[in-house]
Order: C-alpha cells, then structure tokens, then sequence
C-alpha cells in the first residue's frame, strides 16, 4: 500500500503509466522467499490481472516444472493479502522471540487468518482469497521462515535489538501497518490481534508486554 | 476415525456409551503439541459439543491464562480437520525428508487446507472449521513441529527409515489415511494431494518419486 494515497501496487502503476493498462496490470502474491525460489525449489504463486486473457498468458510464461503459477480474479484481494502477512508476520516473530513454539504461533496464525479474510472482504475483496496462496501461504513462510525480514523484526522486537535491526533493514511490515490501520480505521471491525500489533509499531508499546497481555487477556467469544 | 466402521471419535463414544449422552459428548482440537503445553506456553484449542450450555461450560472448567478455548457448533468438521490434518502432516513432512523449504511446504499446506474444507464440506461438516484452529491451525503444528509423529513419518518416508520408526511409533495418520481413503471414494472428490499421499502410505508407493512427480505435474486450473 503507498503510504499516503493508500493505493494498492497496481493503482499504483495504473495512475503512472495511465488507464489503458488497467485492464493488463496485475500482482503477484504467494509463498516466494527469494533464496529458496533461486536454488530451483517447486514452489507456487498466484498472480491476478483483471484481463483474464492477459492473466492466462501471463501464466503459460511463467508456469514450468519447479513454479506452479495459480490465477485469481481477485486482485483487490490478492493484494491486500500480500500486504496484510508483512503486519502478521511480525506477530508471529514476536513469538520466536519470546521463545513460545509452535501452539503459539499456529494459533495467533489462524486468528490471523480469520482478521485477513475480514480485511480482504471490507475493503472489496474476496474472503477465500485468504484462504489460498497469497494469504495462508505467503503467511506461512513469513511467519516461520528464518529468511523473513518481518518475522525478524518482531523476534528482535520482543528480544531486543530491532533499533539496530531497523537501522539497517527495510521491513515492509511497518509501513504497512500504518497504512492499513488508516485504511481500516473507519470501518469497526475487531481485529484484536491487528490492534495489538498497530500498538507496538505506529505507538511504540513494548512488544514483549503487548505480547503477553494479548495472549493473557485474549477470549473467543460466540460458537 | 474408527477403523472398519468409519465412526467419528463422538460417534464411538456414543455408540459405547449410550444415546443419552449424545448431546453432552464432543471433541476437542486445534494445535496442542503436549510437550509445549506441559511448558505452559500460550495456547488455543477449539471444543465442539453439540448442547451449548455444556459446551460453554467446559470452556468455563478449561479455559485460564495460558488456555484460550474456542468453542464451535460444528463437531462433524471438527473431528473431520483433526482427522485429516494428521495426513496432510505426512506429505509436509515429505518436504522436509527432501529437503524443500517454507515456499514448498507453505504451498502444499494451502493446498491441503483447501481439500480438508472439501472433504469436511462432503461428509457434513462446515469449509469455515477448516481455516481455523481445528484445520489451519492444526495443521501448521503438526506439519512444521519436530515433536510430530506424523511429520516425521514424512521425513523417513522422503528419506528413508520409516519402517523402524513405525516399528517404534504410533502415526494415526497412517489409519487415518486408509479410513479417509475409504470414507471419501463414492463421493468423487477432486483430492490431488490427499490422491497422492494415499497412494504411498496405503499402497506403498515410493514416497520420493510419488512427491516430486506430484510437484512437477501439478497444475492449477480455474480461476
């Protein structure tokens, strides 16, 4: 999301390049961490064009034996999602560092998930989208892949060191936050978890005390 | 779920223990690798029992600082997701026995939540139990925890020595996927995975050739 405007990538690019690319610029979201993708592991993206000849093409170019290429109509929420799991991931990293395994992070994950497919859908997006790759996936390999600068950022948050960390690495987990709790502000919806990670990256809460509240003060309600 | 006669884990106490306590008996799920839990480390489950009131109060027995308890109306796909998420385990545990990583095992379990929803969907339960704890949540435990058993079934059969270790070891994801595999055969169900995975622990497919045939072939359709 640009900071400011609140436009997704692809409104982004459109108002650059102009209207007459709308219909043939998409996204592409997924589990995609960079080491991994170049030491040829199978691995698989979604990508979303609105022109669906363009996106099926798009597909046919990228698609071979070790990348599996999904296509989504969805782009609002392809986007969305790819922006959302950078904030969760954090959540997620929190928990390396306040050394929690991985009952912890599953669940805070599948909170996480339901919060996505809510955000997804008020902004015009569809739910399932984060069901898939682009928001289960790319969660997944963000929240537990030693590679992951977000998941990074909230171990080093909860365990000290992020200053430094921050200093010298670009997180794009920390923009987004602000961005998406501007965006989401108006709308009312809970999102508890959201909220607890907004507080420690946009209103500078200790993490580790942040952390720990949430998770002792969390409650499911309704059935 | 119960070899031979196919019943859910409810369904055989029942039949045990009599009708009349069909509306008092349910089920529990969600992540819960015991060792993290006997740490006391945060964590959530999801219970399922089909009268409200008993269920709202074993959330009120259960649940403290460290145990959050969700509660569901959904009993069938409760049971179902902690059913399947033990086979699903086994092909995550593939990857790591073939040394992939977060992007492969990230993508399989996207893969792996969307059939779960199917089949829970099919046999009467509802797609939403699988995103959450009892699915989602489940199964990023049991697939990306050393303390799995099934998991590790995975790895040995990837890379070898899976005959000592369930020599060794109960894997209920082993009976799981021959119950499944016979629960789901008259329903016609589009199954990639669980078609492949099946195919090694039930028909001794060599698990090596089955998963990296299975990621080069597959393809996704639709859109």
């Amino acid at each position: 999301l640009e900071a400011g405007t609140h436009r997704r990538m692809s409104e982004a690019l459109v108002a650059a390049l102009g209207e007459r690319f709308a219909a043939t610029t998409g996204s592409m979201g997924g589990p995609a961490i960079a080491i991994e993708m170049a030491r040829g592991q199978p691995m698989s993206v979604i990508i979303g064009i609105p022109d669906e000849q363009a996106c099926q093409t798009a597909q046919a170019i990228l698609q071979n034996d070790h990348l599996k290429v999904e296509m989504t109509a969805d782009v609002v929420g392809l986007e969305l999602c790819s922006t959302l799991k950078n904030v969760y991931a954090i959540a997620l990293g929190m928990c390396d560092g306040l050394v929690y395994g991985t009952n912890t992070k599953a669940s805070l994950a599948s909170l996480a998930l339901a919060e996505m497919s809510r955000i997804a859908e008020a902004l015009g997006g569809r739910r399932e989208t984060a069901y898939g790759l682009a928001g289960l996936g790319d969660l997944i390999t963000t929240g537990f892949s030693q590679h992951s600068r977000n998941r990074a950022l909230g171990e080093k948050l909860a365990a000290g060191g992020w200053q430094e960390f921050l200093r010298t690495n670009t997180v794009e987990g920390v923009p987004a936050c602000g961005a998406v709790g501007e965006l989401i502000e108006p709308r009312g919806l809970t999102l508890p978890l959201f909220t607890m990670v907004h507080g420690v990256i946009c209103h500078e809460q200790p993490a580790p005390e942040a952390m720990t509240r949430f998770l002792r003060e969390f409650s499911y309600t309704g059935g």
